[in-house]
């Protein structure tokens, strides 16, 4: 039976923004990013009730216990091990909505992080991601581990196995990621619903080399294997049409030495590796030229990518 | 201008036979056997003619030089580099005709590698690769690199650009390979012929990631993980009727302690990896033991993946 440490009052967690899909590795492949994501605080109660007491963004968030994704995986995780003890939840959104950034799995992965801290026993990380799937759920009707797999393992991570959820833990390349976040909104419903049942033989051969070069180069360190390898042919066109100026936007980071470009998980952010901080700054500024050509602002952050993704930062 | 060595008469080059595909890579993986494959002899002549002398075979290949790969590809280079001096092929085929363990392939780069020897200034692999390209059309009416990079190359192979052929060497796994040649004829044509054009979406996800982990078992040397990456639900499905029993076979493989079967190329051979020699003795057994309940006879190999897959045994 589990039980919760009663010298612990509050916990805060962090948990990373990721970027699924990495251009090569659609629903498989996922990175996190240092220095931008959502923090959530578990206070305990002497009741037993789960409570949203605060959540901080500049958006509008669900306070419904059952459709926000950290209330409804703490209330389903304190069901399951008969845990009685209530929560208030404190929540900092630094993810945007909609973002393609993986906000609803962050806001999940801080609070099982947080909440992992009061157990006696703590749960391993393919438990924590059990649950953070349901949270997917809440928010989007599907139980993809593409953002959580990095946000709880962070780094680059593969998954083999969707439920259970199973990673490899990939070699972290030597990069900078420029993430653009342009003021636009797409539903992760509406990104999946555009996309084609079926994929064309060829194509998926074609796409298929340049994952399988991607990640011997990601093992041989080879810069310019990666740079090579670092092509959708099969989804990125697809989800174009949801950002205005996308290709330009892409030639332009090209242009300024990125070494790929794509979304960031469904859109509508978009992704740029770079092979220094410098060029980072230089791909940034021209890939938010180009939406600012369309009207479109964006927000921005450079990263190396995070070797941990999800951590508690307080605890009391 | 490309010149001949006129102090040497005659060579004799050996190319391995290979198996494409590997269950992950549809297209694109490959690997060559050791000590199971073609020899081609070219002598040098005093006139202009490019002429098959003996086809040392259990079958009847095409004797015209249009027809038989080894020639045609010898023909055609000759042209290409204004070579006017005549060779005489002795070709002696190891590889069974329509075996799917690139035969085909095979003579082609045995004679390549042979006259490439003649050269002053020998060609790299990538041009040796063009030509053994143009071998494929003849054979099969497609340039398809899937045999010609690992039997030019040697080890196991990814192909990143099928024209010009771009390969990235992968790790060789520490692995025995049980190659079972069933007697059942699949030409290549009505293989490609049986495939859907189209792959559905979920599918395509699956089977990257099988070959996103094999890449990383192979770089990891993690052999449980290469064991659960090799599956292939795309191809080897389809494929299947041409082998009567064939789940039978692979199931009796797995339970011997195969780490992985499915078709040899386009098949109608089957490979079987397995940890040690032993193992591969046993699964060797219990595999043919399968066909021969369908009553199909069947040649077989052990081998180690070749480091070295095409090179010279004899010069004159």
């Amino acid at each position: 039976m589990m039980t919760i440490n009663l010298n612990i009052q509050t916990v805060t967690a962090f948990a990373a923004a990721t970027c699924a899909n990495v251009a090569v590795g659609f629903d498989i492949l996922g990175f996190a990013l240092e220095n931008v994501g959502d923090y959530v605080t578990l206070s305990r109660r002497q009741d037993h009730e789960i409570i949203i007491d605060t959540i901080t963004s500049n958006e509008s968030l669900p306070y419904s216990t059952q459709h926000n994704t950290a209330s409804a995986v703490i209330k389903k995780i304190c069901q399951d091990l008969n845990i009685e003890t209530g929560f208030t939840l404190n929540i900092r959104k630094g993810i945007p909505m909609s973002s393609g950034m993986g906000g609803s799995a962050a806001s999940a992965v801080a609070a099982l992080v947080a909440f992992n801290t009061f157990l006696n026993t703590p749960l391993s990380k393919n438990e924590l991601a059990k649950y953070a799937l349901l949270g997917e759920e809440v928010a989007c009707g599907q139980q993809h581990p593409d953002n959580i797999a990095p946000c709880i393992w962070g780094g680059l991570t593969l998954i083999v196995s969707n439920n259970p959820v199973e990673v490899v833990q990939l070699p972290i390349p030597d990069v900078f990621c420029v993430l653009i976040h342009p003021h636009l909104q797409v539903a992760t419903k509406q990104a999946r619903a555009v996309l084609n049942d079926a994929v064309p033989l060829k194509d998926h051969t074609r796409q298929s080399a340049h994952l399988a070069s991607f990640i011997a180069a990601l093992y041989e360190k080879d810069i310019a294997l990666l740079k090579n390898s670092l092509s959708d042919i099969l989804i990125e066109p697809q989800r174009a049409q949801f950002v205005p100026g996308f290709y330009e936007v892409k030639e332009a980071a090209l242009k300024a030495g990125a070494l790929g470009v794509s979304f960031s998980g469904s859109g509508p952010s978009i992704f740029a590796f770079s092979a220094s901080k410098s060029d980072a700054e230089i791909i940034r500024t021209a890939m938010q030229a180009q939406l600012e050509n369309k009207h479109i602002h964006s927000d921005s952050w450079i990263s190396r990518i995070a070797k941990d993704a999800a951590y508690v930062t307080e605890l009391l």
